[in-house]
């Protein structure tokens, strides 16, 4: 059985895992201040094109947002996002568990828009309600679109005005960048961004993503932040170790953007195939994951041959579900479900 | 130069590193509900003797105590712990910071006793203090002491007659178990504890624990918690596929037991040489730290050969240093350790 | 200039300042273990026909919720009310502080039902979301429609085979109550709800909210839980004169019963003098609040004679304002501005 | 029977009372924006000599410790302060409850030295401890004692040296000030303090508490603080009323003053009796709070004809109780109480 089920079914992709192997017996010291980190930090300095930016190594997303989030934010600052953003629905509350207010604006194509934050801040004028104060993005977003370098500058230029912050969440990073659609360079996001995690765990790590803090006022003190919501990890250097073999070799060339590339190849083959035979999508995707609607009794049947989730139920008998490419996927899996379909 | 700074200074016993590897392009299901977890868990649950147990793998110590906590307790109750309790200070405050007051108790040797826990409630009588509510030990403890079986069912019976959560944090329990002072049995631990955590990170793992929860009634809803916290691993398999390495073939030949047996071996002979020596000791541990007391002269000579962690500054003079053994410790550092005093 | 801003313009009802001006020599124990907290609370337990309650008084309505959700939920539960909830909106995330997520339905006219109740639980499936737990509905609503029996009873049940927590925040519960077109009597309240506040400071008192917890399950050590928000006042005994005083003589000759009527009779000659005059409301309001739409000309006109809140303004040159009546609202204020429109 | 129990056993001073009455029917908005808070506010900062400080009134002692806390911290951060402090023992880990740690310092008369600073903040040098960020001292103490200048200004010199705030709850300021030991001017707070608050419910108000932010840099949004931690009052005018009541007629002349200066009095007419009778006191207090040590029989025998806490039992058969006085307290009640020991 073929899965499409998330980008993170397998272990790490075969160049972290030689990474991990090659170094397992070195000595080092804890908490991400080893070599390793320091040269991984070093790298992803470089490939972004932000020398004077921190970064710091995290396990998982859930926890880079709330504690960044939690760190970069005064106790009655609320977070804005669309009411698909996944701090505002698939981190079992973590943010408002850090007594942070996320404020939600709906999207069809889960990208945030100017307008949707000036109208969340305008709803909020007063200190009986929550401030807005922090801006979260996805990019890729959680359905699979990607945000435009115009786009991108233009939510910088609102949050610039109304004294906002943006916050990038890179979980699919790769895959955004990676995109045949996409026209940010990796220096844009420090440029535009106060801080952006870079996505290790669904982009061919075994776990970790990278922080990068690049507004000089969020910096302070913020591995107190890390070790204090539980996420600094006592062999900190794993996550150097990974980050150096994802990025060794200019960002081009580097096994992280290949990983995007090619994940992306698979899903838009499978996107096409799926137009072409006449599906309609919730909304294309010019990345890694690609959301079909089927009819119940196809979605059904498919199930038996394939791994996927659920997106959406529609009253009318058809269904939206979820696909997802990986370093790990294979071309007959692409080919299999068009097959089917 | 030899490292005795801490148990977690490199990668993962082999037979963790095999075991990752040979699984690595395996598909599986996320969030720990693979296989490899199901079979870490019924490993765990047999070694240990609580077929009925809930057992939760998380990343790394801090994560699990806050998760744990935080889940287990009502906003003003409060957990009460030993002066030198991890939770207490090494924690960066991650208790408090899911709400939760430390009570603390002063002990030379970090072990915890029945009078200390009922002068702690017996402090706190009305709603204008905090409730104690939870008992949090350490076995090994913070300077490397055991609890003997009687200990922890003193502990265990002042628990039940006060109403109290007994949770015990053995990120050191293997060494503990392996000492040859202990006589505590795998299956003591769950008998007596309401929740207690089976170390990895310090005994042989990449990283992750094992979360132990026996009382029923702490047992629902705790992967809400898990997952609020950000400790809930997108590729939680990770942490199945390595405790099933550490816990294959029977609890007795387990690899993490021969982890302990090894570090406390090489332990004892340091903290023997060293009494041999004629230098003094913080307190007596038969487990893998040791304490030793040295002039501040020979401590300066020794960080220029050795790697190690400053317990304690005496003003006359004299230094407390830190001194861990670990899987990946070698004789020849032990050797050269004592040849140097 | 007269005054429809809100309820809480002016001190107190007379009744309640005569009592604690005859009382103000008394000497008492504090935090509310005085002899008139005691009467107040069998007063209240009397009216509302529930002998069995725990009865808490605290100082105002954003405590009462904060420090009453706080205790009843564990950490990753979440409360469920309409969008117009006060919890949502106009508490300054005081909710999220504590840890929990507030989810909230679109509703126009401030009413939950059921279905909008099991559509939020149906939408947070497992644990990657937050649990629904409690729903919160405020009586009279935040634009001043009331539940029937019928709809009270309606969410009861389904809070029931849910395993939902059903809270009621009765800021103007009096209002409520005393509406003409009620049909609950103040025993339906224990009876259909697990805990719900009775309003003092928008009913008459200086201050203060009677906290009713009919479940036995959320009873056990809530004073922890006062304390601990800094909801428990030092001369608590203020809190049960005032509500001795609120409820003395009968709960149908109370004064709290009686302001109910009073500030509902003005506030309904208004309304009906306003539909009257021709002008179309928001929602039609059976309590002390009304919602008229004028043309923002008039609005404008009526701002230099009388104060009151804006409630939404249209684009289409039409504006929704709040006019609240209160125990202190002359008939002259009403005859003045119906004149003026 | 007479009492010693506490300041606050009564309803308020006659002046305040009086104030309360007169202005019970004028119409003001909500919140504290009334003309009475703002001068209320202008008094306060013209006797404590600081024209441009915040002033915020709230309801309590620990509610507005809470607020400002929370406020003043980033998460990571903790107070310090001695073991007898009031936010450390008695307000059910409200501290805690908003994520942060309080480090305590043992003293045996509730003065806090910068030696102890010094030490709290050695020992906690990196990010795996909490870091200590506010100092928080109460004038009088717990234990009746008070700040001479010379302590108050090393202390804040060692706060400056470290980046610390210092923070004084005022709870019983009005007793210190106007005790004949003390030599603080009003002017000194403000000096020497980034922040303090006038206490208002132990000193002649019903209740409410004077936070005075001198600081700019503690300012910003405080009221979004004080709105989500339940502390705003919707009549917030009734707190402008009372300190309005309290400090009108100058400084020296003040109701505030003058019932510090009564208070003290009579507790030192109390503490003179029971030392010339031949009793040791737990520690000589100048102000309105005495600590004497009985035999137990008598402080049985006093406990029939006295109200009064118990401070601490010892094991020869001595206890140390209580006693407080108030404006409320009679001068027959010194005299009865001499005469019977």
């Amino acid at each position: 059985m073929y899965t499409f089920q998330n980008d993170y079914s397998e272990g790490c992709h075969p160049a972290v895992l030689e990474a991990l192997t090659r170094t397992n017996y070195d000595h080092t010291s804890g908490y991400g201040t080893d070599p390793y980190c320091e040269r991984a930090r070093a790298l992803i300095r470089e490939a972004f094109g932000c020398p004077g930016a921190d970064v710091h190594f995290l396990t998982g997303g859930t926890q880079v947002n709330q504690t960044a989030i939690a760190a970069f934010l005064r106790p009655w600052e609320a977070a804005v996002c669309t009411n698909l953003g996944h701090i505002a629905v698939h981190e079992t509350g973590a943010i408002e568990a850090t007594g942070h207010k996320v404020v939600t604006c709906p999207s069809e194509d889960g990208i945030l828009t100017p307008e949707m934050v000036r109208a969340a801040v305008a709803a909020h004028p007063d200190e009986h309600m929550v401030k807005p104060k922090l801006v979260y993005i996805s990019n890729s977003t959680e359905v699979g679109t990607i945000y435009a370098k115009a786009q991108l500058a233009a939510l910088r230029k609102t949050c610039g005005e109304l004294g906002l912050y943006l916050y990038l969440d890179g979980a699919r990073l790769g895959s955004a960048l990676a995109s045949k659609e996409n026209d940010l360079s990796p220096a844009d996001l420090p440029a535009l961004c106060d801080a952006f995690y870079i996505g290790g765990t669904k982009n061919g790590a075994l776990f970790g993503e990278a922080l990068v803090i690049v507004n000089d006022a969020l910096k302070p003190d913020f591995r107190y932040g890390v070790k204090q919501r539980g996420g600094m990890l006592a062999k900190g250097r794993l996550l150097g170790v990974q980050f150096e073999a994802l990025f060794a070799g200019g960002f081009e060339d580097s096994a992280w953007l290949s990983i995007g590339r090619y994940e992306n190849g698979l899903a838009q083959k499978l996107q096409d195939g799926i137009v072409k035979a006449g599906y309609p999508l919730l909304v294309r995707s010019p990345s890694n994951q690609v959301f079909p609607i089927f009819p119940d009794k196809l979605v059904e049947k498919l199930a038996g041959e394939f791994k996927f989730e659920v997106q959406r139920r529609f009253p009318d008998g058809q269904t939206c579900i979820r696909l997802v490419t990986s370093w790990a996927t294979e071309e007959a899996a692409v080919a299999a479900f068009l097959k089917e379909i």
